[in-house]
């Protein structure tokens, strides 16, 4: 067997743990790793730094090297970068999920023309099998629905919120100072990884191509130790849920945002920053995928995962794997939050007089929203008091008009907050 | 592209299941179904009674066909049936975990020697991916240890025991009414069938050939409601575990016994007919996938699932996917249960007087058995209390020895249960 010679760019966790992984592979050559700094001391035993450049051009466009393993993260330069490898006939094998959500079309056409493929099994929720899964064995099932918790950081963040009654600022302090969160939470805290990760499960498993940029996204920064508490008290645990669906006219839905998720669902019971994927489909029914998300080791199991198996496929053919090709022409017709349909939780300050549940009530009804719980939760010192509504499953775009309606509303002080519901 | 001529050998509920769904997948040509009774009625719409024979070797022998989905079980006649295919060089896709446990070694041997490839994602875990997940994308993965539920009948009785406070009997009695259970439920309840799930599962997960005659085997007959009652008690739920381990010494630890599980384990939380696998490897860590093991369509999904992906590689490719074929040349050294270390939970009929829990205590420690909790649970009318023990880690012929003296004393009436537990 010969052995598959590969080129890496990107040295820090991640590429770190792909490159110990490999140690235990004596038919993949590492022929050269791309980093940003030379010179940096590396702790890996018998660590030869000849075998480093600063300039990952010298590894997309050395003759030797078969497949170009990118860990690099962002678009720029990895897009000029990663065309330059394809088009020099290299396979790829990456866990970047903004160049796939944001450049993914574009990446694959070339590929495709190229004859070489692009695995990408790292790029959602880290070690657990579900791009291969899905492309494969799976592939007899219509996927109808995908309810996941795609960030680690953030399901962190939410369980010490739930566990310690924190507040948003305190748990994500604790989770930078214990290395869960980065200095800038942005990418996590507001959705943008998770929106990555989902837009590329969706297209795969929706058989459509699903655009980032129509991805409704909100994040957690909004949620409080009282929405937590008032969840826990109505039976839920609040999440944030990557989720995609087949909506029976065909058109797609697909979103980022906190949820309640009732206790007794799967989901409720991945904490910490574990991720964990419900995929429904037919005919297999519901499965249920958890694991650890991120990591150095866990995303090596997944990019290691995927040069073995393109190694092993090399070695019997000339062409590429037939269940890789990702050959999406379809676009995905997808809504727009308002056009949702959900069960709601509503947190409202109100006047304490007898009139406000009244007014809630009425102008719910009128938006044609059906409550189904309305709880009040105490008296503030300026005789105000909490509300927390419940409703059946509603239009999003009535509920938002009912909102409106009730700010303007004498009674109304202020909408806390808008979250929805997973039962 | 080639349409894939095949044929199906067993026509019950999960052929009938693969028959529906591969009628949306115009690539695949059904040309024979073998079936026990060619006049049986048919619930199936435009069917045609011509494509069925009572003689299975009309498909095996047949030249036409491509790739023989087995679906009818047992080991005789199907093993010669499916030798006699593969002498006839065509694939075999099968859901028959019994044939593989117990003749996988020659099958494959033989699949070998003929070049054509046995996929099974099937016959573990129905609908779950994880045959064809572990030979591919998690191939980087040293797997140390499973744990799972791959028995849905016993883990739908022991749900109901636990949840409605049944006995052994009723539940079955009910989940027989229910079609959960068969009338003859040995092969479930016995542990037959997970034993047969987790040899297979091991030999690919270990990389050595697992006896399935070495494997420690204890069904769920003699759980109680009491017991069920007692582990609620401790913070456990009782479920029939399928487990395989790599010890230290690289000997291998394969067994199917109930277990006390820790309620915050997620096995724990897997109730009803569901199966679920725990499986931990390096480098991607915990993993744990959970979905419908049983029924018509989740088993179609894993059946044509493995025939689309032989399809897809058959037309790039005239040799097998390198990925698929099982090579396991090398044999487990498997530990008896006696060489087993775990933590155990001993329901014990003992005199109500005051000696009895010296006596328990002094005859553990005399073991090399450290308790960790001991409870009284209620005195009997004949003078007589239940007594519940809790021990840390020790080893399994130390507590058969220690059970053997206990009953030799006069204060001990009884050893009603002996458990172990997982945490």
């Amino acid at each position: 067997m010969k052995a598959l010679k590969v080129g890496i760019i990107g040295f820090g966790t991640v590429g770190t743990g792909v490159y110990k992984v490999l140690q235990s592979f004596p038919n993949v050559e590492i022929i050269k790793i791309a980093v940003k700094n030379i010179n940096k001391k590396r702790e890996i035993e018998n660590f030869d730094n000849n075998i480093l450049t600063d300039n990952p051009y010298e590894i997309v466009n050395n003759p030797e090297i078969d497949v170009v393993i990118e860990v690099a993260g962002n678009v720029d330069p990895t897009f000029d970068i990663l065309t330059t490898a394809i088009k020099n006939k290299k396979h790829i094998v990456t866990a970047n999920k903004e160049l796939l959500a944001k450049k993914g079309s574009e990446l694959f056409k070339l590929a495709k023309e190229n004859n070489v493929i692009i695995l990408y099994e790292a790029a959602v929720a880290g070690g657990i099998p579900i791009i291969m899964p899905v492309k494969t064995i799976l592939c007899a099932n219509k996927i109808s629905k995908i309810a996941a918790i795609l960030n680690g950081t953030t399901n962190y963040i939410l369980t010490k919120m739930s566990e310690k009654e924190l507040s948003y600022e305190t748990a994500l302090k604790q989770a930078q100072e214990l290395g869960y969160a980065e200095t800038d939470p942005t990418g996590d805290v507001e959705g943008f990884d998770a929106a990555y990760k989902i837009s590329i499960l969706s297209t795969i498993s929706f058989n459509k191509k699903v655009d980032i940029n129509k991805i409704y996204r909100e994040g957690i920064t909004k949620i409080t130790a009282q929405d937590i508490k008032s969840a826990k008290e109505l039976g839920y645990t609040i999440k944030l849920i990557a989720m995609g669906q087949v909506l029976e006219d065909g058109k797609i839905d697909v979103r980022v945002h906190p949820m309640l998720v009732a206790r007794k669902h799967l989901l409720a019971k991945i904490d910490n920053a574990t991720n964990s994927i419900m995929l429904t489909g037919y005919p297999v029914g519901d499965l249920v995928l958890t694991g650890a998300g991120a990591g150095a080791e866990p995303t090596a199991s997944s990019v290691v995962g995927d040069l073995l198996v393109l190694s092993a496929e090399l070695e019997s053919s000339d062409s590429p794997l037939p269940q890789a090709v990702c050959n999406h022409s379809e676009i995905a017709d997808q809504i727009d939050i308002g056009e949702t349909y959900n069960e709601y939780y509503i947190s409202i300050t109100a006047s304490n007089n007898p009139g406000a549940i009244g007014i809630i009530g009425t102008i719910c009804g009128k938006n044609n929203i059906n409550i189904s719980t309305i709880m009040q939760k105490g008296i503030n010192e300026d005789n105000t008091a909490e509300i927390v509504v419940i409703t059946e499953r509603s239009k999003e775009a009535d509920v938002q008009n009912a909102l409106a309606e009730l700010l303007k509303s004498n009674n109304i002080k202020n909408i806390n907050n808008l979250l929805r519901v997973m039962n």
